[in-house]
């Protein structure tokens, strides 16, 4: 393997891709905004804009749009990737979906002659950057055999969790419903915290360092005590994967009592007008408080 | 100060008096439970079950009960220690109390000529052995001036949250929040994946490098694994503390809705049975699966 195809150069597709550049590998970048794919080949590796131009010559095709819905339109749309695809080659999908959509999309490739690894990542921009992301995956051997040099590069930990596609999307999600409940937390707890007129950095000070601490709060609290919303991830990311957290739990009827309550706050904040602003913003919906300001505010 | 009176001997308190006497101080004991305070003077100290025998001779006298009303019991029934501890001795207050109830204690003390600390803790019983804990404090500087020592014996970190007693009850209380929420989350996450049919024991590995992890998410599905309920504490301590919580933002009509859902969660397995088990079995609210069964399972 010479030749990666990146498809969606957001943070977290330009980080994957800036790491396996960094390993020496030809990268084909490819972004609607040709802008974007353009700033990256720059200093290295090809733009693209159409993922059926994108694919030629590789036998990697990573992934790592917003959705199911993007990654339909990467895939089947009339420049879409997988008629153009050679044969034997693996596709790499990085976004939070839902299982069972992971899972129907292998037979989907499969029947194409195409391999397929369902490879959701968490870690941030910034480990995306580092090449340290980690990746919740699951897949048939084959596949693994022809990704691995390529998620070497961009990951610091590949949990294999089985060899059935969907098995790292469930994981994913089920992250996602820790990760949603705990910055909803995070907000709660602080607004209580200036509600009673606690003074927030002590409170920040304290819990990061008491049994009250998630990577969440540590995360994500800063933001607001800096009054500074500029979106690392948005609020309306958390009402799509909450959400699909709620589907995959509706689906056989079970019942998530505190993800279906923080989805409740996301989408509060959303329809306040605060679905682009950081996933931090949902404090936002609490009443009767003086958040702290930004240098802006 | 050489001699120092710690009233209530359950884990924590047991932990208190042993890191006060390896530091040289002369202990007295006290727990209405005999057996409990002697076995700890067989290595040193005296034992007391009745709080006005117990603080004779003691300039500082921690509490370690369970809630406001054994701290009532400690202080003002015909054995408490209030009348009879010398005029500028302080009590050092470390249960989990409405900070509002704990303002209204200072007062109280303060009319009888005694000096009052605010000084929950937190840390669990393994570093209240070690002298190790996190004290979230407030109260006068002659407070402080005078427990200090005692202080630096039991905790790693003190934190001084201000002068006003209560504001040590407030963080503490949010800390409570979010330990609550956390709990419930992380057995809501557990109860998706093994409805999902994902490997516990992978599940946990994966969130415990992931974003989605937290201190209490860490510390308490172990025990699922292990299917261990042996209570380190127990559901019921959580009924009680988010019921603190959500009574403190309803006397100022604030919302909390996801420590509101938690305390349903914990009352939900209080009901059933389960309040007297480890809090990690607030799992067993969730229907339709089978939880890990433990060596005796």
């Amino acid at each position: 393997m010479n030749s990666v195809t990146v498809i969606g150069l957001g943070a977290m597709g330009m980080g994957i891709a800036q790491s396996l550049r960094r390993r020496g590998l030809t990268v084909h970048a490819c972004d609607i905004r040709l802008d974007a794919a353009k700033a990256f080949a720059a200093d290295g590796g090809h733009a693209f804009t159409k993922p059926r131009d994108a694919v030629a010559g590789c036998d990697v095709v990573i992934s790592v749009v917003v959705n199911a819905s993007q990654t339909e339109e990467v895939l089947f749309s009339a420049d879409g990737a997988a008629e153009a695809m050679s044969r034997g080659s693996v596709y790499v999908m990085c976004s939070t979906v839902a299982p069972s959509w992971s899972a129907a999309l292998a037979e989907r490739l499969s029947a194409l002659g195409l391999l397929y690894l369902d490879a959701p990542i968490s870690g941030g921009a910034a480990k995306a950057a580092e090449g340290r992301l980690t990746m919740m995956t699951s897949g048939a051997p084959a596949a693994y055999a022809k990704a691995q040099p390529a998620l070497d590069a961009i990951a610091e930990r590949v949990f294999r969790l089985g060899e059935r596609p969907g098995a790292g999307s469930k994981v994913k999600i089920i992250n996602q419903l820790l990760a949603g409940v705990h910055i909803a937390a995070a907000a709660e707890a602080m607004a209580l915290g200036l509600r009673e007129g606690v003074d927030p950095a002590q409170l920040y000070e304290v819990i990061t360092h008491s049994a009250g601490n998630s990577w969440m709060f540590e995360n994500r609290v800063p933001h607001v005590l800096d009054g500074d919303y500029t979106p690392r991830s948005a609020v309306d990311i958390f009402v799509k994967d909450l959400g699909l957290v709620l589907d995959t739990a509706r689906a056989t009827r079970f019942p998530l009592p505190l993800a279906s309550t923080a989805h409740q706050m996301f989408q509060h904040a959303s329809a306040a007008g605060h679905g682009r602003e950081d996933d931090a913003a949902v404090i936002k919906v609490f009443p009767g408080i003086d958040l702290p300001r930004g240098p802006k505010g």
